[in-house]
């Protein structure tokens, strides 16, 4: 090989090493932020229209999921004291777009100590936009059995995309 | 240094976390694998003798591993509710084979909701092959006082290999 | 561009990408050598002089570390089956120094099977020395509610340090 070819072999190696690295950071920062309840940077992680689908909650855009974070709801987790801790991740990146698959725990805090409160399937897309990589849409279920679940684990791992809750 | 030799060392540095960043997903994978039941992909990540040795089974080739996976006792956990949770790995290199460290837990979905049924201690060894880097042998113990399940984690953590259980 | 300059951009990156590697190393090593009680390597971890503050316990310096894991509180979790497991890691570097958040559960092996004991929230500070880099800081508080531990999962996600408590 040339010094040329060998170069674009090694830039080709790097980005992807490089949009890995980038996507994953976004997923665990998600955890920490959440868990101070940063809503704005919580937000920004998705695209402006970016989806959050979880159980019993569609959230559509930036406003939405900024307005989970600050919810009674979510705010008096942080209050009793929430770790959503996310495992490692498995992200499949295709060009301008990428797929991932993770498992967190939601543990709470509490009069009789610590207790895994939900065990939840995670299966994200990726865009690659202006502003570097971004959450489009990451759909979630617990693990209880949902076979839902399953399909997101299994196309997560796959690399490959999962209907829209919307559209189905 | 001349360009080629800056070169070789970019080169060096680049295959090392190329080679990291294909094991770690080998791993990152399992999970979401195994807890949406899909046997082929499970059993394809190890090479096909490799073996999987795990407290009161030893399990040695794809098929044995694809049978866990289909097994009543597998197949059950999945239709209550399982998360084999993987914590961040710690992956050691070094040229065609590779030694890791990692703890899971396996979280089940019950009537009183989720609780922790096991920590584990996982040794990974694996190999480069002619399809990419695989599993060929991974040891895992619960992490109940077990000493076994203390060596696992140090001599991963180390990047030292451990004795075959068939061996000993 | 000229291949000099691509070499530039190319190397630029790598490096990124090599200390966060390394850096998530030290982290992901932490667990399965303190899990097996290696005080040395807890130790060799941080700098010579470096702080591990956790809640009721200050540590500096090597010693008081590798104290904490021979110590008969910690010896007691390792013989009863005890799991630092540590969530996916968020690193910030910045020339030579980084910040990191992450989360971590200590499980613990019982009578009754297994159990959360305590989740926890990390902010860690990283040093590049001569010897590779180092854990300069690690500070941990319990998601118990309370706002210390918010206060450093979120430091840790922007990359922004915090206070000494020796110094507050």
């Amino acid at each position: 090989m040339t010094i040329e070819e060998k170069m674009t072999q090694l830039e080709d190696t790097v980005r992807l090493l490089a949009d890995e690295r980038e996507i994953t950071r976004l997923v665990t920062s998600y955890g920490p932020l959440v868990d101070s309840g940063d809503a704005e940077a919580v937000a920004a992680l998705w695209t402006p229209d970016g989806i959050y689908d979880v159980d019993g909650l569609y959230m559509q855009g930036r406003d939405d999921i900024a307005a989970m974070v600050r919810s009674d709801a979510h705010q008096g987790l942080i209050a009793r004291g929430c770790t959503h801790l996310q495992g490692a991740v498995h992200v499949n990146v295709d060009a301008d777009e990428a797929i991932a698959a993770s498992h967190s725990l939601l543990v709470l805090s509490g009069d009789k100590g610590f207790r895994v409160l939900r065990a939840t399937a995670h299966h994200w897309r990726f865009v690659r936009t202006e502003a570097g990589w971004k959450v489009a849409r990451r759909t979630s279920r617990a693990l209880d059995g949902n076979p839902e679940a399953h399909h997101l684990l299994n196309a997560g791992a796959h690399g490959t995309d999962v209907e829209d809750r919307a559209s189905s």
